[in-house]
C-alpha cells in the first residue's frame, strides 16, 4: 500500500483501540462497583461514571463510522468496521445495564459470584483490547486465535458462574423478587462476556477471509 | 443502469416499503390494545389482529424472497434483502409477541410504562418506514443517517422506560407473579425498539457499502 | 472444478454433517432426559452426556475452522463456512444449557409442554441435518427451501408451546421461584429451536448468493 494512506489506516487502528479500552475501563469500574454497594450515594456515584464512559464510547463509534464514510480505502473490509464497533458498543451497554439495575433495583450486598463474574469480565475484556490491537498485524493470525480461544473459555467460565450463582439464589434465597434481580443482574454479566466473544469471532472472520 | 431493469428494482422497495407499513401497523394496534384492556373479548379480538397483520407481513417477506430467488440483478446486494426483510419481520414477532403475553397473562390494567414505551415503538417503526422508504435514493445519505440517531434514541428513551417500570414493579407490586408477567411484556417491547434499531443498522451498513 | 480439488470439498460437508448429526443426538437425550426425571442420579448422568456430546461438537467446529485455514478454496464463502459452525454451535449451547437447569434446578417432574418442546426439537434439529446434508447440491434448492419451511414452522410450534406452557404455569403453579425455573427452561428449549432457524437462514443466504 502507497504510504500516502497510511495515516488514515492508522486512524482506524487507533479509534478501535480506544474503543476496546473504554470497555476494560468500564468493566474496572463495575468489578470495582460491586466490592463494596453499601453506600447507595457512592453506587449513584459510581453507575454515572459507568454511564459516562458508556457515553465516551457511543462519541467513539460514531467517529469511526465517520471516518469510515469519508474514507474510500479501509485496512479489513467496510462490513466488518461496522459490525465491529457496533460489537465492541454493545459489550459496554451491558456493563452499564448491570450497573444500572444494581443501583435502581437497591441492591445492597454482591454475591459471591457476581464479584467472580465481574473479574472474569475484567480479564475478557484485557483480552479483547489485545486482540483488536493485533489486527493491525493480521498477517500473523496465531496471536489471534489464542486470544479467540481465551475469549471463549473466559466465556465458559462466566456461563458456570452464572448457572451456579442461580441455583444458590434458587436454594437460599427465601424471597422470590430478589431472586428476579438477582437472575438479571447475573444475565447481564453474562450477556457482556458473550459479547466478547462476539467482538473475538468478527475478528476470526476478518482473520479468515485475509488468510 | 438500463431502463429495462427498473421495473423489478421498484418492486423490491416496494416490498420493503409494505413490509415496513405493516411494523407501524401493528405497533399503532399494540397501542390501541394498551390504551384499554378491560375487556378479554375486545383484548383477544385485538391480539388476533395483530397477529394476522404478522401473518400477512410473513407472506410479503417470502414474496421479497421469492423475486429475489428470480432475479438477476438486484439493487441492494443479495444478502443485505435477506437480513433487511429478516429484520423488519422480527419487529413484528415481538410486537405480536407481546400483544399475546397480554392476553394470555390475563393483564387487565396497563402500567404507564408500558403505554409510553407503545408510545416509542410506534414513532420507532414510523422512523423505520421513513428509512426504509429512503433506501431507493442511497445516494443521498444524509437523511439517512438522520433516521439512524433518531431511532438509536428512540431505543434509549424505551430502555430507560423498561429500568423505570421494572424498577417500580420492584418497589411497589407485591405479587411476584406479576413482577414476572410485566418484566417479560417490558422485555418484548424494548426488544422490538432493539429490533428497529438492527434494521436501521443494516440500512447504515448498505449506506457504508454503496458510499 | 478440478477433481484435484474435489478431497477437501468434501471435508467440509463432511464435517457440517458430523457437526450437525451431533445436535440431533443431543436433542434426543434432551427427549429421553425429560421422559423421566425422577432420579437425580441418573439425570446428573444424563446432563453429563449431553456436555460430552456439546464438547465433541466444540472439537468438530474447531477442526472445520482448522480446515478453513488451511483452504485457499472453499465449496462455499468463507464467511458462511464462519456463520453456519457458529450458528450449529448454538444449537447445542442451548440444549446443553437446558439439560444443566433441568439437573441443577432439582426439577423433579416434565411438565407436558417441555415434553413437547424437546420432540419438536428433535424434528427440528433433524431437518436442520437435512438441510445441511443438501447443502452438497445447492444447484436444487427447492429441497432446501422446503425444509427451511418446515423449520421456521417447527419454530412457531415451539413458540407456541412456549406460550401456552408459561401461561399455564402462572396460573396453576403456586411457587413463584418454580416458575422462573421453568421459564428459564422453556426459553433454553424455544432458544434451541430458534438456533435451528438461524441454520436453515444462514444455508438459505448461501442458496441465495449462489442462485
Amino acid at each position: 500500500m502507497l504510504d500516502f494512506f497510511r495515516p488514515k489506516q492508522n486512524q482506524f487502528f487507533e479509534l478501535f483501540s480506544r474503543h476496546a479500552a473504554l470497555t476494560v475501563e468500564g468493566a474496572q469500574l463495575l468489578e470495582q462497583l460491586l466490592s463494596d454497594l453499601s453506600s447507595p450515594l457512592r453506587l449513584e456515584e459510581q453507575a454515572k461514571q459507568i454511564k459516562t464512559i458508556e457515553g465516551n464510547a457511543d462519541r467513539v463509534a460514531h467517529q469511526t463510522l465517520d471516518l469510515l464514510h469519508r474514507s474510500f480505502i479501509t485496512p479489513i473490509e467496510r462490513g466488518d468496521i461496522h459490525r465491529l464497533v457496533s460489537r465492541i458498543d454493545d459489550i459496554l451497554d451491558y456493563i452499564e445495564a448491570a450497573s444500572q439495575r444494581l443501583w435502581l433495583y437497591e441492591i445492597r450486598e454482591a454475591t459471591p459470584e457476581s464479584k467472580e463474574m465481574a473479574r472474569v469480565l475484567v480479564r475478557s475484556t484485557q483480552t479483547v483490547k489485545q486482540t483488536v490491537d493485533s489486527l493491525n498485524n493480521i498477517k500473523d493470525p496465531s496471536n489471534i486465535r489464542t486470544a479467540c480461544i481465551e475469549i471463549n473459555r473466559l466465556e465458559n467460565e462466566c456461563d458456570t458462574l452464572l448457572r451456579l450463582g442461580t441455583a444458590r439464589l434458587f436454594k437460599e434465597e427465601r424471597d422470590p423478587v430478589m431472586v428476579i434481580k438477582w437472575k438479571e443482574i447475573y444475565e447481564n454479566l453474562e450477556d457482556a462476556t458473550d459479547r466478547c466473544e462476539d467482538v473475538a469471532n468478527v475478528i476470526e472472520g476478518v482473520v479468515i477471509e485475509n488468510a
